[in-house]
């Protein structure tokens, strides 16, 4: 019997990859759902037959999980792309994502504790689907305001990890579609991501869905482990320990490297720590990897911020190439700032395995570890003296505020250097241009005139004519020069503060915990001693939270200073060169 | 009974004006007719009441016209105007006017001399109403292509000449809504009102409108006046004889005038030539009969410019003032450049006359004067040998195809510039205004993170923001520093080759008589000595016509070289100030 679906997004088909066009609200009868890699082959009224993206219609019943998805995908489509320049950043700004693919712990950053039946639902599927389409886009921004691209058609659920690296390795056949959902849609879903998979390492505890931190909070004896996270008290306040030289890695020279004797094909990247000076090689999966494994263990404690999307912009493998090695390094060099992801065991290997063994043996290990989600805490060891619930409860009040007003402001340049990439690259340049070719025309007029001593003016028009032209194609290069970088660095701290709901979540939850210890030992659910203990814990959880906000302060002062230098320096030497070049023109002309 | 009516464009009220908005095609009900000044007062099928321009509506029967036009008309509306600056150059931009506005002489330039009905049933019209708003719609582009504003709500047809004049010395009455048909539908109108004129004055003639130029080609004896206009060769070919030091004067010192006991007000300018230094005072009127005057005495053998417009831009009395004082002086100092027009009698008079009674006899002298249309002609004395008719033809040929090329060269300008226009100053500098606002929020965002040394940061991104805003009025305010005289040069260029289709019809037609003189002779229609004469004539309208064109390029070269210098030098400026703030800026911001 035939399975009717609703489509939920329109997408435009690109020729010659047997798509088919399809508009939101349509309904198509799903004529082959084991294609894999996140396509479906469906029938629309008119009869015809083609390939859509599977995430853009909703199904009566559930689709099986297939394994292998994606080898056989077909080029993922960009028919709906205008251009490179502007696709890239429409990512960028706030898309109009259908609402209620926003789940209610996603609308609601301080509910993240709330048992939601799509966030649980999604757990599992997590758990098997690193890249967690569904998880994403329910928590895609745990604000609450939709900024979140379409789903990706190109995400198989359930595909098998290696099967679908592989082909995200594979550039080919991620390429062009990825543009007009790329950046910001990737980055938030890994911002959301990471609060259903954080709840994922927290669920491998028994009955802490219900009761977040209480793990930490309530767990007898904290195994004293070899790992010590300490915090100073510095000028700002609580501080991490950092290290004496700050670590720092560079991630360079992409190869493409083959396998199963060149049936597939991937990027391998070489990726240099300061500290060995000798290259290890990654791919993206291994990336992803330790991304994963750095969520599970600080999560709680540390936003880890999203990889960059796999489906990252550039219509053609170097660029392509280009772009995600340009976010990979910016990953690696703010993991690689931050004292506590730096100095991690887990870290270190990715950054200084010696042979392909080692590199098992690590990844073995780092798998096994048990100091993950809330359990990081135990091994957080402030100097200074605890602090009273109420003290802790301001302090965490405070950086939520913060973060959310920083998050807002961020998208706010976002959605306006959106705005002005598109004039840049549209509407202006053609217009310097058109000005250009009418000075131009009018010197060919004046040199049909037949009339003498014509020349110097009509040479000067031209000349003056060119010189428009190529501002047009000044203004138009331009915003790859600087606005490029605000905008990269905007979207990294969008992504970044995605990441704070669930971070300050834990803290929430753990304060309620302590507030109501009274009524639990009255019931006697907790002892006396419990309470002061939660009291202490929930104290070195504070602490951890400034030290990180600390951190995190410092180093947003940093990042702005040098992006805002870096973006004005650019626009003043633009704006002197238009300067010059006019002046140029105008020395043209005679005075008589 | 209800008189109704269809409107033809759309017409936003302006509030406090009781004026209706109404939809093209919106059929409304008369309920006034005698409002006056180019008002009707209508009422739309929601039952609301309110002044519509008459133009804007056709009624299925004409309209009584009315004397005193305007005395009682409301304040004209800017309510369908966005900006003053907008309007004033969506007054440039070719406008979506009906085809049907256009008559077909005014489509073909060059079948100028077909007695063509409505043109002819214009010229009476126009006889008593200079302004001539049927004239000028008709013919309105001589060039055929369509670009003329909407009709004008303020002239009544018929209106009296002293009566219409006051109107137009009285700033209050005009003001505001001329600004969104002014300039160009202005300048074009004059342009082509021009060519029906041109027909009155020649009309005087019996038996012209058949054959054009005959009166002057076979006219027996060429009565020898005091008038002798030379034509010298010189390097460049033939050309006007020059006077030794340049006419020039000084339009300046408007002061408001009243008449009737102060029931009646008027702008009176002065005008000083730097001959004798001696200035005179005249109000619009009188650079009206001016400029009738010389249309009737020279108007076949030079392009005479159109006047400014009378409805010229500025929503204040100020504004409206100064832009038609700066109007009045361009086309004051195009006429003395002029050797011919500049060394008239009556121009010469309007100059340097006495007193009141000097005025009014001289201008009764050139009332009478019988030297115009083609006759002025037999004034014209070239010192070289007479041309074949095939070279005049050549000639006649080469400066049509130029001027219609230059007429095109100059549209685009201003339609590019128009554009250009609107941008800079409006969505561009809102843009910039976003850019610096962003900036200022996410500095205040910062401020409120409560971490130390944040101060030096969030000063200079508050900095940057401000330095947004400052450029984005710059952007805004640019346009009036430099594009306006770009556009205002191309405008005045665009009235004068607005008449060359007439005074190269002369030519033709009279090229075209020559050709037929076999034929004429054979016929007994003329002698064999007439045709030698008038082969003879024909001679000698090409040189003036040649030292027309001789005169009209070096002018065109010195105005375009001036003002390509001024635009380019004003953009200069204006990007080097950009850059400077930027730099400023960009200081304040710390290197760590």
């Amino acid at each position: 019997m035939a399975l009717k679906a609703q489509v939920l997004y329109d997408f435009a088909a690109e020729a010659g990859n047997n798509e088919l066009t399809v508009k939101e609200g349509e309904t198509v009868t799903i004529t082959n759902q084991s294609i894999g890699g996140g396509w479906i082959e469906a029938q629309n009224s008119r009869g015809e037959v083609g390939l859509v993206p599977e995430d853009y219609i909703e199904f009566s019943k559930p689709l099986p999980s297939f394994s292998g998805a994606g080898t056989t995908a077909p080029t993922p489509s960009v028919g709906n792309v205008a251009s490179a320049d502007l696709s890239f950043f429409d990512a960028y700004a706030p898309a109009s994502a259908p609402a209620q693919t926003q789940a209610s712990n996603g609308n609601d950053p301080w509910s993240v504790w709330n048992t939601d039946p799509s966030g649980g639902a999604n757990n599992n599927n997590w758990a098997s689907n690193p890249e967690g389409t569904q998880t994403g886009k329910s928590a895609a921004d745990p604000w609450g305001s939709v900024s979140q691209g379409h789903p990706q058609a190109y995400q198989g659920p359930g595909a098998e990890d290696d099967e679908w690296d592989d082909e995200w390795d594979d550039v080919k056949s991620s390429g062009g579609y990825a543009e007009s959902e790329s950046g910001d849609g990737g980055a938030m879903q890994r911002g959301g991501a990471q609060g259903s998979s954080m709840k994922i390492s927290l669920n491998k505890f028994p009955g802490f869905s219900k009761s977040g931190p209480d793990l930490y909070l309530l767990c007898k004896q904290l195994a004293k482990g070899k790992e010590r996270l300490l915090i100073y008290m510095g000028e700002v306040g609580p501080v991490w320990s950092y290290p004496e030289t700050q670590l720092d890695c560079v991630v360079a020279d992409p190869k493409k490297g083959t396998k199963m004797y060149g049936l597939k094909s991937y990027i391998e990247y070489q990726v240099t720590p300061n500290t060995t000076n000798r290259p290890v090689n990654h791919r993206y999966k291994h990336f992803d990897w330790l991304y994963e494994r750095l969520l599970d263990k600080f999560g709680s404690a540390i936003p880890i911020p999203a990889l960059p999307d796999k489906q990252v912009t550039g219509r053609f493998e170097e660029e392509f190439i280009k772009m995600r090695m340009e976010r990979l390094q910016g990953w690696m060099t703010r993991m690689c700032r931050h004292p506590i992801v730096s100095s991690s065991d887990v870290f270190q290997l990715f950054l200084t395995y010696k042979d392909e063994k080692d590199w098992k043996m690590g990844k073995r290990k780092a798998e096994k570890d048990e100091t993950v989600g809330v359990m990081i805490f135990s091994t957080i060891e402030p100097e200074a003296t605890d602090l009273d619930p109420v003290e802790v409860e301001q302090k965490c009040e405070q950086f939520s505020r913060f973060t959310k007003a920083m998050d807002d402001g961020v998208k706010e340049i976002l959605t306006v250097g959106n705005e002005h990439w598109k004039r840049c690259t549209g509407p202006l340049p053609k217009e310097y241009q058109r000005i250009g070719k009418a000075f131009q025309n009018l010197s060919s007029v004046f040199t049909s005139s037949g009339y003498q001593g014509e020349s110097t003016l009509t040479d000067a028009m031209t000349e003056a004519g060119k010189t428009y032209e190529e501002i047009a194609q000044m203004v138009a290069e331009q915003p790859k020069k600087d606005l490029h970088f605000l905008m990269e660095t905007n979207n990294e701290y969008k992504g970044l503060l995605g990441c704070f709901p669930d971070t300050i979540g834990v803290h929430k939850a753990a304060i309620d915990k302590v507030k109501e210890g009274d009524k639990l030992v009255a019931t006697s659910k907790i002892t006396a001693h419990d309470k002061v203990t939660m009291a202490k814990r929930v104290s070195t959880m504070s602490y951890s939270l400034q030290a990180e906000m600390n951190h995190f302060h410092s180093n947003r002062i940093y990042d702005y200073n040098r992006v805002m230098q870096l973006y004005l320096e650019e626009q003043v030497k633009f704006y002197e060169t238009i300067a010059e070049k006019l002046r140029q023109a105008h020395s043209q002309f005679t005075t008589m």
